[in-house]
């Protein structure tokens, strides 16, 4: 394999993407031990595994299982997605190990917007960047799948409201060419739900066809929002239907970015296609007036949604720069969604590594929020275990952790590292309380001292950590993270004691509770509004035993965005309570919460570009 | 080539679908002489044609270029899209000529709603089906580009709101890390267009930082609608910017279905890359308080939304049931747009089939819309010269014509066939204005009477038709289009007079009253509102010289769509009028004309699901 050429300054990411050489995908599929009806091609460098391959090698050891994850964010970012692919680099492109990385999907809103693409940087790079940040098609598919849902809740009450039951039920149960009537599959799934046990629709009685054809779905509990790629803060609060053919029935509602979507939660935590189905099918987009849920099912919609999936359940193949392979799946959100990659592309690559290969898998967020929701929520989906954990810092983020302010981050200040090694250190402990080790990777940048990276080691240490070391996968590709990858390697031949931080059957404000108190370290929760009766609510409605998914701000271990390092001492509030019953968790939120990020005075997009040889310039 | 195999009665189409054998995408690609760097695989019977091929066959000779088009629709469908396959299929494998089918995608709002997919039907299918009605990238490709380009609409009227000239210029003009500041190259567009010459943010006066930060845009002349790919009736009219964030900027906006947008048209009229960066710049999405257009290129985001295209210019590849080559490209709506498949597909074609071959394309509503935007929009664009014109129209949907009433549409009747064929010979004598000459194709069904063919075939004829036939291809595959096809062949042999109905350097009123006249019948023209200011407008700002794509109903010459056959004497009112000045027309609305469809109380996908094996059904 031709080595990487390594430029000295490093050049833009898109300079970088754009020379480098790749393999095509039918040569990286037969690389990775893929059969010809195992793959699909999808242009010059994108692929995507079918779901067959996890039949063939079901009997096949997993390999090892490494989460990236980090300290808290800071405005510097710490380099996650940068680190798995410098990791998996490492491991494939210099010490021989079979490797794959699994990420996200991008956003275009973020791509567009202020904070660029999510490619990873400087050698440590997916690629082809462009191809990685705006073309995938999972975003777009589960968009569709989810604006057909909501344009399904609004038609269904609309017919509801000026149809005689007979009418409605007439022309939900149409007779076909041959004059035969039949309910279709969603509608004997709701006709059970009713403890209706009949197959054909001449049996119904009035009172079944009532019962039957009203949703009655009640407008002010609908949950279920319109969704776009695109951060566009004029569609957080809308009205609906005010054209006159909707009759005066306006309703306000909203529009999430589209990685917000339960869909794409679902998409990341299904299992297989039947499981996919099985998950949409239990989607709650409402109460009906008597407060029971009202699922897709119900709507009938279920079955299509699930249709446009079809060909992004299968994981999107691409590469890095130093040709070691990726899985690019899904993308949900870290807040109100879990925020990891998806289990059918992370099963699909340990399989294919085998039993010593490595899977470098990244949670988004910080670990209290991305870790902590990959261990309860995403492997208990799964059923698989992880043999390390990585969590990445950079010395800038430290110093911010530590009180420093941002324009003297780039300084060297011991003392102030110091100081914020206590984000890092609450981290490494709250991991080791899952019982896997931690490997502390400070990514490391020009004017870092080696004093302040040998002080981070120690403390790394102190708290616990399996090893810390300081890497240049940025400046130098696998190459300068071989000793972040020994150490992974070292750290995953360790003993396991792999647990979840709580069980299932305890009630939801306990599990809360555990997580507030064990992870965020806050003395107790307070529960704002209507949350307690909405908990009761949900309780009462069978779904008490979900795991739970806070969705809180990112930057800090608390609800305030301002309280950097370790505060504690705070009473950890819950503003609101929801459900994902398809994707199969609770979600209280705490603080402001933003499902729908703005565009500032100059987006990225001014400088984004193509000429007429169809070269892209400007994206980062 | 393996022969057809067909079943009587014909099976659905999702199961002639599925049961067909296809020829992978490099199989066709090298059928169709395609070199490996001209086409790109997207799974496994999806492929794109590159434009490199255009540069490599530009000498080569066009091939004979075919129009399908169709009487004014009923509700019963004439099966445009099942013709031009049917006779595709009979010309490729059956009078071994080659052939190529150029098709719209289809957008998923009807494939979801209420009129099911557009891949043909019986044995004239394009396939795999699920994939054609389901998951081709246009239409999201062409959302998320339309949808970016609203966000930004709206942002930068909120950041203009709350800011200074010099805050706003410092954050449009940052200093980057070497402390320079630049204009990008969307800017230096805008200040030539505002006549300052200077190059540097530094050489600005205060004047000039002013004119150049201030787009000043009229929240009331916004014509910029956001767009979803779904049947959602709720969003025809809504409110947006009602969350606290947006500080009470609230403004009545609407969605329109994705294939409505300016952008699709674009994507369908372009002629290269370059065309198609030039003409989304020339976007005009509302005017300024002094009654200037206001573009994509002062908004900065022209750039960005032609990037997020740069896959979707490439023309998808796809196949008939019978192996031969289809493209589906773009997918613009036939009303407020020019509803014709693509510029750049039918370009390809026409070079692959080389001077002996032929490429059918087909324009969407009947010929008064299709067909007359295809000469007087698409072929200016183009520059191409059609060789002929098939009009398909069935017994059933001439009755309609005739004042039959629907129900006995089916039954025999001699007379409102006659009847209604006037419909049919208006636009024969249409066609006939353009100098080329139309074949009549009669799409049999099982039930036509051999008499009441041959009486179409004899009124077609006395209407000046060069030919009428009646064709089987939906029961019987290219073989049952065996005699259109022959006519087709002895059409193109014609000499060719193909003329355009109008000049551009017309005044556009002129130009509006003699499609209104030559096309429509109409006794004169009607301008409602401000429309006449409007015009002027227009002409004043430099877009008269545009050619018309007027929007109107379908089921009718007239704007009336209960005004069956050939109704005259009426006065066509225009009751408003917008432009698009990056597809590059103006168009007049007459009558209600809806950019986004509603969903029955039964939509279409009530029947549509997926088994565990991806199996898809209840597709149509």
């Amino acid at each position: 394999m031709k080595k990487l050429e390594i430029k000295t300054p490093t050049p833009t990411d898109i300079e970088i993407s754009q020379s480098s050489e790749l393999l095509t995908i039918e040569e990286l599929s037969k690389e990775i031990g893929l059969l010809s009806n195992e793959y699909e091609i999808h242009g010059k460098y994108r692929g995507k595994i079918t779901l067959e391959v996890l039949e063939r090698l079901k009997n096949q050891e997993n390999g090892n299982y490494v989460l990236v994850t980090g300290i808290n964010p800071t405005s510097f970012g710490e380099g996650k997605t940068t680190t798995s692919l410098g990791l998996s680099q490492s491991l494939g492109a210099h010490l021989n190990k079979k490797v794959f990385t699994c990420l996200r999907c991008p956003s275009r809103g973020p791509t567009f917007g202020i904070k660029g693409g999510a490619s990873g940087g400087g050698y440590s790079l997916v690629v082809p960047m462009d191809e990685f940040n705006l073309f995938l098609p999972d975003i777009d598919a589960v968009s569709i799948a989810n604006n057909l849902c909501a344009a399904a809740i609004d038609t269904r009450m609309f017919h509801e409201s000026y149809q005689k039951d007979i009418d409605l039920f007439n022309r939900l149960c149409p007779k076909d060419k041959n004059g035969n009537r039949l309910f279709t599959k969603s509608m004997l799934i709701r006709l059970k739900k009713l403890g209706i046990e009949k197959q054909k629709p001449e049996d119904l009685t009035d009172l079944e066809i009532n019962q039957f054809c009203r949703l009655n779905i009640d407008p002010q509990t609908i949950t279920w929002k319109r969704v776009v790629d695109v951060s566009d803060r004029y569609l957080r609060k809308i009205t609906v239907g005010q054209s006159q053919t909707e009759k005066g029935r306006i309703r306000e509602t909203g529009f999430d970015i589209a990685v917000a979507s339960e869909v794409m939660a679902i998409l990341a935590l299904a299992n297989s296609l039947q499981d996919l189905r099985e998950r949409i099918g239990r989607i709650v987009v409402a109460r009906d007036k008597d407060s029971r849920p009202v699922t897709t099912e119900d709507l009938g919609v279920a079955g299509a949604m699930t249709v446009l999936l079809k060909d992004v359940i299968k994981p999107n193949l691409m590469q890095t720069i130093e040709k070691t392979p990726v899985l690019v799946h899904s993308g949900p959100f870290a807040n109100i969604a879990h925020g990891n990659s998806s289990i059918i592309a992370d099963k699909i690559a340990l399989k294919l590594v085998g039993k010593d290969g490595y899977v470098v898998t990244e949670a988004g967020f910080g670990a209290d929020c991305g870790a902590e929701k990959f261990f309860n929520i995403k492997c208990r989906s799964s059923g698989l275990t992880p043999n390390c954990c990585v969590i990445v810092c950079s010395l800038r983020a430290l110093k911010t952790h530590g009180g420093i302010p941002l324009s003297e981050c780039k300084k060297p200040n011991i003392e102030g590292v110091i100081k914020g090694c206590s984000n890092l250190k609450q981290h490494i402990e709250n991991i080791s309380k899952f019982g896997i080790p931690t490997v502390v990777c400070i990514n490391q940048f020009i004017n870092d001292t080696d004093e302040e990276i040998a002080a981070v080691i120690t403390e790394a240490k102190k708290a616990g950590a399996f090893d810390a070391v300081s890497s240049t996968h940025y400046a130098r590709g696998g190459e300068g993270a071989i000793q972040l990858a020994t150490s992974v390697i070292e750290a995953c031949q360790m003993k396991n004691n792999f647990k979840f931080l709580y069980e299932l059957n305890l009630p939801i404000k306990s599990k809360i509770e555990i997580i507030a108190k064990e992870i965020y370290r806050a003395d107790s929760v307070k529960y704002e509004g209507t949350t307690e009766e909405d908990i009761e609510n949900f309780e009462k409605n069978g779904f008490g035993n979900l795991p739970i998914c806070i969705a809180k701000t990112q930057y800090s271990f608390s609800h305030d965005p301002k309280l950097l390092g370790t505060p504690n001492g705070f009473v950890f509030p819950i503003r609101e309570i929801r459900a994902s019953i398809g994707a199969g968790f609770i979600f209280p939120i705490s603080g402001d919460i933003s499902t729908m990020p703005g565009l500032p005075t100059r987006p990225a997009y001014y400088d984004i570009d193509i000429d007429e040889k169809g070269n892209i310039t400007g994206l980062f």
